[in-house]
């Protein structure tokens, strides 16, 4: 049983986790904001026990500190609390990409550890006004522990994730980068250069349209720092869309319908696949 | 009111319509398909009052023929349908490209006129097994009547669609083939692109990629000729996407954050636009 968690960052998915650890009756949790509004809602909607904006306060009795700002903020979060925190804390965090984070965090003061996750839940809604209790139930959460990461630690992150519904998966962050990158940074980068390209007026957008470019609606300073932040894995998906592209422009232009139709059935196998 | 309304082609349209048409009590519907299974279900269903594989019995007795078949059958079915009905009745399709077949169609026996149209309805889903009679409720339905269209021929069709729910909008059927390319059909390309260019395993696909590729569950065979007959509309809707792929991709590569955050800023703002 994990006695006490502190949530560093209460937007869409720190506060739901707070609401679904509290939900569970999992810890008492303490939440850290800059913004005292962002604490009273998160108090109100009972997604904390108790909140506070100075963050030495927020992690010093943690035992487990779940980083839960956006990907470029994560890393000198971490390097400060670490250096609050009482020697056996465990510090995780909710970045989007794994690989830099992990990599710049192997080093922290002796008896913290570092355990690099992402829950693979949310949606293109931000802020404690969004959160749900049951976000993450049945739900993926990746865990990318290095060589280095203790048994122990890797163990305490697991529980958490668990008791709010999640399934664990482990995975290497470079094998996290990848894979997330064609899962969904590549699809959300498509939604939002469909977004500019696409039109509809004066007709009303059709559903497909809308549903296409709908993850278009999350926020421009989230998505720049999870692009710019994944440049392996998120190259090598653009160049495989890159390829596809081309060559449903070169069917079109040739005007065969035989192979359009082999490119276009294939794309359906895929999609059935997918699901 | 329309006294006989026969439909041609009983799919997720031409079923839905005459769903729509018989609870609303607004015509006496015959249904025409080739398959006896199809008419069966129809039948069974109430989408039909009527059904027979015989063209000429199908149409003959018809004040208003809809033709909801795929788009590349759409003009050798009128042509034929042409020469069997009598004097007075209009025909219709539900056609998602509209220019190819309004300019093929200009020329039919004396007495007979055609109306082009085009329902903003439908899914990926198809069949009589997906029918719907809410389908055109609250949806536009596009006509593209030429300047020799008459105008009692033009209510005929106008009446028809407003009684299923439907509102009426006219368009030329250029102007339609170029709004649809922007809205429908370049969505439906970027998804089938994306469905062979995305992958998850051994991940779940998450809901925005799911979303995203969604319509690629659609037929190939419906679209390689919705694609090949929209050549103009679609060519630009394409090359559209391609600067924005492309600034995309450069802004990407540079790797500074601000010119890649205001392009995505400004994605979401045509986002918002688009509801």
């Amino acid at each position: 049983m994990i006695q006490q968690v502190t949530i560093v960052g209460l937007g869409l998915i720190g506060g739901s986790l707070g609401l679904a650890l509290r939900r569970a009756r999992a810890a008492r949790v303490t939440g850290y904001s800059r913004k005292a509004s962002t604490l009273r809602e998160a108090t109100r909607r009972r997604a904390i026990h108790e909140g506070t904006s100075d963050l030495r306060a927020a992690v010093r009795q943690a035992d487990l500190v779940v980083l839960a700002s956006p990907v470029d903020t994560i890393v000198p979060l971490a390097r400060r609390v670490a250096r609050l925190v009482r020697p056996g804390t465990v510090l995780t965090d909710v970045g989007s990409t794994k690989g830099g984070i992990v990599s710049a965090l192997r080093r922290l003061p002796r008896g913290v550890a570092f355990v690099g996750a992402h829950p693979l839940a949310g949606s293109e809604q931000r802020g404690i006004g969004a959160i749900q209790p049951d976000l993450f139930r049945g739900s993926v959460c990746v865990l990318t522990p290095g060589p280095g990461t203790s048994a122990r630690a890797v163990n305490r992150v697991t529980r958490l994730w668990r008791r709010v519904g999640a399934r664990v998966v482990r995975l290497s962050p470079q094998a996290h980068d990848r894979i997330l990158a064609g899962a969904s940074h590549l699809p959300h980068l498509v939604a939002f250069v469909l977004a500019r390209a696409a039109s509809s007026r004066p007709l009303p957008a059709p559903r497909s349209l809308l549903d296409m470019t709908r993850v278009a609606l999350s926020d421009a300073d989230l998505w720049d720092d999870i692009f710019l932040s994944n440049r392996a894995g998120l190259g090598r998906a653009i160049r495989a869309f890159d390829r596809q592209w081309r060559l449903a422009r070169r069917l079109l232009s040739v005007r065969r319908r035989a192979p359009l139709r082999r490119y276009l059935a294939q794309a359906r196998r895929h999609r059935v696949a997918l699901e």
